[in-house]
């Protein structure tokens, strides 16, 4: 039988009362849509037994069910009973999942915690390191067909290594992905869009493409194909965007930097402008960053870049507060004033109003110092718009910039590449 | 016909692909549960014919659903005749509907866009002021029933405001609202399940509440009784939590000082360690920020508050720089190097690592200056966990207590009534 459209049924009465939102929908759409499946619907259903109905006007039309929730210890936890109805075989006891919660909870288990170790027959139980429901899969037979079946705990924390980890290569395998293996990138200062169209223009065969936003990063995983056509399709990626941009592994722009400064135990000072704070903010996000970050001004008005960092007033007057002069000054006061190995600075036009035709919203200067180092600066032109944005991307390439810096990078080149942001 | 159960219908192939995450379930299910509403399910579906059929499904069980998406001018768009086809009735232009398009985008007007002024005959069309697509209600007969059904645009910034001002309004009145008028709160620094627990302890009869989590605050919303129990119920609400936790309308914590500042003509500045410059991004989120906004310091290592603020060697040394007497310099030091007319500081523990019996994680003092007033700082034993909650709660104090120090408040007084925090 061919695999190829998939439900998902989301269960939880926090979610049909409002309470939480839900977090699974675009986690496994867009991985099962990645791995050529057509996602016929997604539903979210309360705890009571709404759920079996659903169920089972939905196993006539699709190939795949993919379930979360309901797993729990409590009466309302009906998952593996309705499964079990709808597959026609009894729940039994996986002894493996029962030992492991016997471990996990000793003697307190109880009926109601002891029910999380049965599974339907004919079923394979899949264990949660996480938590005390383990999930299970198989086949649901209808007739001549037989649906494929996938059930997970309801809490993101739970659900989302078990889904990767255990589900997805079993799903992927259904589909005809025999080797079920992938690369994951970090991709900075891209536009989701964007990055859609530049993966089409350096796609290999085989190889298939998906993309995760998450806060300041876009994640995108390579499958499919093999090691060798992933990697070269992310070097093409990174030949066309510029080096630095799409990172291998799950990586924050903040680690960019704090993984040099761990590493080489170097200190850090920053000064602001447009961003103000941001930046300080981001550096100290980690328990731990007083041993590599000294501290950072937010110097918003030029009163603030005098008084603290030095700039000076003709500087001010000549080039303006958005100029190489001025973040240059504010990056080599901000080093004298702190004494630590590196500091950089960041001057530019959010927007929305403050543009002018020499100096339109998006324009950002960076400037770095270091001791005994040649100061540079860089100008950045963003074409997106936005305060938001500007604020958000600015910080980004702050970052990016300042390990590439410590790194004896010549930045002018490094943000040469840059023609996407 | 009694009206009591609801089920959503959000389309959009952009959603079961994963590539955006839906953002109407929760919005609309919360407020449909404070009407009295059971969500029965919340189903998403692609922009192909799927929804006719599991609409079908749906209106045996239901007696209202509300669908959202499917309104655009292209043949994807099936919203409009899936209704009318199920409903057994024509579709029919609404003249008021194609007037207002025809005003926005005069000649250009064609036949895909026409068909947005399309309604099913006997619906209401409801106006889109931030679209092209007007959405409609009306009722669907079902045997001797009739379903209620409720359709609007997509994108969540024409969805939102359709259903806050149109349709809620309208729902309410169908399960028995008859006078639907609501108080909006913004409350601050309470836990989600703290303020449900305080709800109910302060609940006057007829008055339902539902709450709603938004980045620093949570809303809370009153909904029944009349105008007089509400108010009362906000009173007692604040009375316990202590005042300036429970405000009046949609308001964001920077906005309490802000408001001050810009309706005062007054500047501020800051001076923050364990929030790191959080407080002054929060402060620049606005454009024009740089009227009141003179700057920052994130002051992070002992040796930036003594570079950049004059705190003293000594007072590190006796009282450490989580203490009454470092904020109360670093405030001051900031008034002076700044010249504003207000400047305050943040210095606590956030954690995980740091804390002392003395001091635990949690503990944050907060330090107020200004020209010719007197200086105060006050000490906040925060209960909450979790490095992240600390630094957001610390941020959200300091607005608060810097707008009740200008207005020349105890802060003191202020701080003491706040026993759930």
């Amino acid at each position: 039988m061919l695999y190829k459209s998939a439900s998902l049924f989301i269960i939880g009465t926090e979610l049909t009362r409002g309470v939480i939102a839900d977090k699974h929908c675009q986690v496994i759409s867009s991985q099962l849509t990645q791995l050529g499946y057509r996602i016929d619907r997604m539903v979210l259903v309360p705890d009571d037994g709404t759920i079996e109905s659903v169920l089972k006007d939905c196993i006539d039309n699709c190939d795949v069910v993919v379930l979360t929730g309901g797993l729990g210890p409590t009466s309302d936890d009906l998952t593996r009973s309705i499964v079990s109805s709808i597959a026609k075989v009894p729940l039994v006891r996986d002894q493996q999942s029962f030992d492991t919660l016997y471990k996990r909870i000793g003697e307190r288990i109880w009926g109601a915690n002891e029910q999380q170790a049965m599974i339907p027959l004919g079923f394979e139980a899949v264990p949660n390191p996480n938590g005390t429901a383990p999930g299970f899969r198989g086949f649901i037979p209808d007739g001549d067909r037989s649906i494929a079946c996938v059930a997970m705990p309801g809490p993101p924390r739970e659900m989302d290594p078990m889904f990767y980890n255990d589900m997805l290569p079993w799903l992927a395998q259904l589909i005809g992905h025999d080797d079920f293996s992938r690369n994951e990138y970090s991709t900075f200062l891209l536009a989701e869009a964007k990055l859609e169209e530049l993966c089409k223009s350096v796609a290999q065969d085989d190889v298939q493409w998906g993309t995760r936003f998450q806060d300041l990063k876009i994640s995108l995983y390579l499958v499919g194909g093999d090691e060798e056509k992933r990697e070269r399709m992310a070097q093409r990626l990174r030949a066309l965007v510029g080096p630095f941009l799409v990172i291998d592994g799950d990586v924050m722009p903040v680690e960019l930097l704090t993984d040099v400064l761990k590493k080489e135990k170097l200190t850090i000072s920053c000064a602001e402008s447009c961003t103000a704070g941001y930046v300080s903010k981001l550096l100290t996000d980690e328990s731990g960053s007083s041993s590599w970050f000294w501290g950072g001004a937010a110097t918003y008005s030029n009163e603030a870049k005098k008084a603290i960092l030095g700039v000076s007033e003709e500087t001010l007057q000549v080039y303006g507060a958005v100029s190489g002069e001025c973040v240059l000054q504010m990056a080599e006061g901000m080093n004298r004033l702190s004494g630590t190995d590196y500091s950089f600075s960041i001057s530019g036009i959010a927007g929305p109003s403050g543009g002018t035709d020499d100096k339109p919203v998006g324009t950002v200067w960076f400037g770095f110092a270091g001791k005994g180092k040649r100061s540079q600066a860089v100008k950045v032109q963003l074409t997106t718009w936005g305060r938001v944005s500007v604020r958000r991307k600015a910080s980004v390439i702050a970052l990016i910039l300042a390990s590439r810096y410590i790194k004896g990078d010549a930045l002018l080149d490094t943000v040469g590449k840059w023609q996407y942001i």
